[in-house]
């Protein structure tokens, strides 16, 4: 299985370019679009975003994450394995929060370059191709170089800040929910805990732990993001019992 | 197949996490993608809408139709089989107009729940799995409870509102096109009638019978949403020849 | 492989209609998303953008192409073999660049009616099962008439305009980035060449050659859309070296 996880724009014509790739190398093989929204021009959120979403797909997974700003500059690319997933994109620190929480990382540069390699487009050009053969079981050994580090790392803890709105306007925010949270304050208020939307009256505020474990604001049938003027990197308060 | 019929947005990581489930449970089955932007919050709307528009695939086609407002309160969780299609959803009127519609409709409660459910996503950990076994050609008796009638119902008849507009800005109604209809009015004008966009002037509004049999209006290379100020949920009066 | 180009919306209920009867006639012929949102009520921009993007695709591909204000009208619609794809759409202009462009190209007429066709969506009810059966493989001579020429013909030539505003607000022009392009001017201003995005510095104006070849306009890390006022249809205008 290969899982796209970018910045491409879900309605924008490079989707489907990145899959004809794939099509091409890796016939058969299902890909999942997980997110094309990804907060353009933004690996921090992207990072805490992917790590919060990879933990509900199967091992094997093959994740293709570009969020790729510095595209044509010196910024490396690499291949990554954790926790038995496979994640292939740019090293901007967008792998670096998975990195940070695994236990047991390994890493490689790809030092391949393709006979036709665009300045802008490494999604198709690079990271598809070596995404697709890892996906159809070929470790592409003779295009990466073993590293021992990602050039970019974040460390493993929560990011205090709004990483995504969605469509609804409930905003996801990169702090995990742990038992301990006791209060959650953005946007110079505090919220209501509730465990699912209907438990607050229709137009109230909640906040809740999403369904990949992240402390999430919304509405009751209403948007979170109009309702507060919430918007990504927006930072978020998350005061723990102690 | 599986059809999507959903509130989840096409841009967010909700559908994604849904396929994944679904390649897992039944890998190779065909996944649709029909719809992801059934009003938010608005069974109503979409049950009409999901009644148009199911007619046009095959028998056997299971239906993943989650529009769930209320999901984590003690709304019930169905299965339902009309007219050779499955459904599977949230028992909130979403599958109600199907249901007052077709002469032969089974019904069955889901009462099995999953080991890991959150909150807020049924959608993933619930109706996904039962979706993914019939669509695999296993009737997971195990999960289900027969029952005899829908906790929320709604009638047969049309729906004289507009119940989605898409990105042309064309609005569909919830009244089928019935030879019979004489007159269609909405936001205080009558529309003409048209078979197709060009019947009238560029810039100017029309009323069709759609792809899927309902009465819609339009404006030729233009706009209705915005040249009338039309929305879902806005009143239609449809007359008929007497 | 079917290729799906249209201005159907990425998140409208035609594109899945349209793949439930792809999925009916051609089972397991792998579909791929490339563009919905081509600019509505524009085949001119659409054929220019259709030119780009096709080359990236291989042999055999079948492209459903469709942009078609005029349907329901007597325009025709046609298959074209060119470079060693198909086309299936209607004649309407969008196939004129590729046609225009191509040394080799072979042209029919759709005579074929299906039993049931909407008026205004042929393009589920009749090219979705044209395309569906060139892509299984059984070209349908007993639907098609030789033709000698396209009914509406455009040039090989560029297009001096925007035709394509992406979600990072990038503006794709219909110009081939010819080794000769010395400047670049639109919206009053000339921008300066870059090979990759980080070529200036954040928040500034670039031209570069896309990724499929065409001169494209952006900001770093912002949107050149929204920052010079850009939208499909303005002019650009592209000085050679002589």
């Amino acid at each position: 299985m290969i899982v796209l996880f970018t910045d491409f724009g879900s309605r924008d014509p490079y989707v489907g370019q990145v899959k004809a790739r794939l099509a091409t190398v890796a016939p058969g093989v299902p890909v999942i679009d997980l997110l094309h929204e990804v907060p353009d021009f933004n690996p921090h959120a992207g990072a805490h975003l992917l790590a919060a979403l990879a933990g509900g797909f199967p091992p094997g997974a093959v994740f293709l994450a570009v969020v790729d700003p510095g595209v044509g500059t010196p910024r490396g690319s690499v291949v990554m394995q954790a926790c038995g997933r496979w994640y292939v994109g740019p090293d901007n620190g967008l792998l670096s929060v998975v990195a940070a929480r695994a236990p047991d990382t390994r890493l490689w540069r790809i030092t391949w370059r393709p006979e036709v390699l665009s300045a802008t487009f490494h999604g198709r050009d690079l990271f598809a191709p070596v995404a697709a053969a890892l996906a159809r079981g070929d470790f592409p050994q003779e295009r990466l170089d073993g590293v021992d580090a990602l050039g970019v790392e974040f460390d493993a803890g929560d990011l205090p800040r709004i990483i995504y709105v969605d469509h609804y306007g409930n905003a996801w925010t990169g702090v995990r929910g742990e038992p301990s949270v006791a209060r959650v304050r953005a946007a110079g208020r505090e919220f209501a805990r509730g465990d699912c939307f209907a438990a607050v009256e229709k137009g109230h505020g909640l906040w809740f732990v999403n369904s990949v474990g992240l402390i999430e604001l919304a509405v009751n049938r209403g948007s979170a993001a109009a309702t507060y003027g919430l918007r990504v990197g927006d930072r978020v308060d998350v005061e723990r019992a102690s």
